[in-house]
């Protein structure tokens, strides 16, 4: 079968692979689509190669139907259609025993620190697996992952009806973040300097601005009569808005990082104090997020489909890579993995 | 009367005052010990000109006994003992809406924002004034402000029994964070640069130790078993302390920002990401601390009297602000502002 293989800084190659013998408690999936995420892109500008081991096989936004399964594996069957949530923890340290297996202290991410979903087939524990709906399309099911990720920060921001949301950052996560958190009543806005981002916005219902031009804090305080945003979402994971970040929130308000800052900025901790302002972090998704996500897709609460911007096969994954580091106006890039 | 006036950067003026006529909505206390705050202090070094309107009488942890009620007060009697939550909020604000008065957007500090308490007599709001038990001495009942504000920072931090809290920075105010969070059946440990204060702290029987001998982040990962602090307590408003606040929560812990910072620092959003940390402002205090407060001294269950250092007469005031500025080992100050 094939694999695309990530072999260095700007550089994938896809080669043959053998198939070993499937585990007790793997299932084999054949990868029908596979997102690139941010992460990916990371990986491919070779900003991950302390966690990644080259020659490798990276990728973990992908939906598949289960092909093979193993024999201690009682849950799925042959022909199933799955995505898989990509975490593998160690289940015995402080936060797998709080029950917080996503945030392990050991967590390996599936396609990161181990083999990934580049690939025809791919073999993953049972429990990573969530069945999707007959109804729900494959090349839509590679979407779950990310919308896990919106599902899990919207629900980490306590978002409730009738909030003023605010999100920092328009790319994928930022719209799947607006998408879910406008599901849930919020009033919500984008801020976002990409044109093409902010028309997209726009396109999918959401009020997007671009800060280089109109004062966020100001509109904010305009739209809310004085009291601010009820919830803040920072997915740019830039210094600029870092400082935007605590401009916003209401007395008691919230700000959610889902940004990846790859390292320290300024941050006005007196906002904080003053308006007692409270922070969380949220990373990847739990159990509950992943059902979410499915359901939001499965009854039309969200569509996803124009967030897909362009499909290549496995063999053209170079070029799928090189293009969203063009200055092409991507979103959301699906690899197809296998002729399904 | 006499009152202290703050006449300018690090000076102090004892001058008559003729009192007006007592407003009907006011209560005249005789004040009888008010503790000098940091606010107090940086008020002293100037460095709050752009708030401070000199001559002004400046302080707010009193304690006093009633002298005169306004003709619209009901609920207090000539004699009595109080003291002041030295908060006047507008009501009609955003935060005053949802009951967050102590965080009014509008809110007036007393004694920073309006004539506070370093003089023989102060005209407060009936709303402002707590009723001390006969029980309390005056002296004890000039602390309840500051055991205020750390009742509101260990509320705001959640701490539960068997909870292991770290506090950095072991002034005043983080060595109360640290009996009332003991009180709540918590693990604690300060983390201090000044030896005096370390051995205060010890004292007490609070674990102390200073970060540039031991490693504060290794302690609490031996101490914890590998998991990390349930609450960080962040007192110290220095880089420093920004730095080392991220490095000691497990996972889900929470910071609170109790210390107040002048201006931006660096810190590591990333780690907020990874452990899905929590971080909440504090800001002073709620009527509910004001009373437990008021119940922890009442019940002997937090002893404070080693926390006072020295009291000063009225007259001496200078001299109290500039002992506390020298290399002295003061905790807390208090000023005797009456005969009582």
């Amino acid at each position: 079968m094939k694999a695309a293989y990530y072999i260095g800084k700007g550089k994938f190659q896809v080669g043959e692979r053998q198939l070993p013998g499937l585990d007790p408690d793997h299932v084999r999936i054949q990868v029908a689509y596979c997102g690139i995420c941010g992460t990916d892109n990371h990986i491919f500008n070779g900003k991950m190669d302390d966690r990644v081991r080259p020659p490798q096989i990276v990728g973990h936004e992908c939906s598949g139907i289960v092909d093979e399964i193993g024999s201690n594996v009682q849950s799925f069957s042959i022909g199933d259609h799955v995505v898989v949530r990509p975490l593998d923890y160690c289940g015995k340290c402080d936060a797998c025993k709080k029950g917080l297996t996503h945030i392990c202290h050991n967590l390996k991410f599936m396609g990161v620190d181990s083999v990934g979903a580049f690939q025809n087939y791919w073999d993953v524990y049972s429990r990573t697996l969530h069945k999707l709906p007959d109804e729900v399309d494959l090349k839509t099911g590679a979407l779950v992952e990310p919308l896990a990720v919106a599902c899990h920060d919207v629900r980490r921001g306590k978002v409730s009806p009738g909030d003023f949301v605010t999100i920092i950052g328009g790319g994928p996560i930022g719209m799947l973040i607006a998408m879910v958190a406008k599901y849930r009543g919020a009033h919500v806005i984008i801020t976002e300097i990409n044109e093409e981002r902010i028309l997209l916005a726009r396109e999918l219902g959401i009020t997007a601005i671009n800060p280089t031009e109109t004062s966020v804090e100001q509109y904010v305080q305009e739209q809310t009569g004085g009291a601010g945003a009820d919830v803040v979402f920072e997915v740019s994971s830039s210094q600029t808005g870092a400082e935007l970040m605590t401009k916003l929130p209401a007395c008691r308000g919230r700000i959610v990082i889902v940004g990846i800052f790859s390292k320290p900025v300024l941050v006005d901790l007196h906002k904080f104090f003053w308006r007692e302002i409270e922070m969380v972090g949220a990373r990847v998704y739990e159990h509950e997020d992943y059902e979410e996500a499915i359901n939001l897709i499965n009854n039309k609460s969200i569509k996803l489909d124009s967030l897909i911007t362009s499909v290549f096969t496995l063999d053209r994954i170079q070029e799928a890579f090189e293009k969203l580091n063009s200055k092409s106006n991507e979103m959301k890039i699906l690899i197809q993995c296998s002729d399904v």
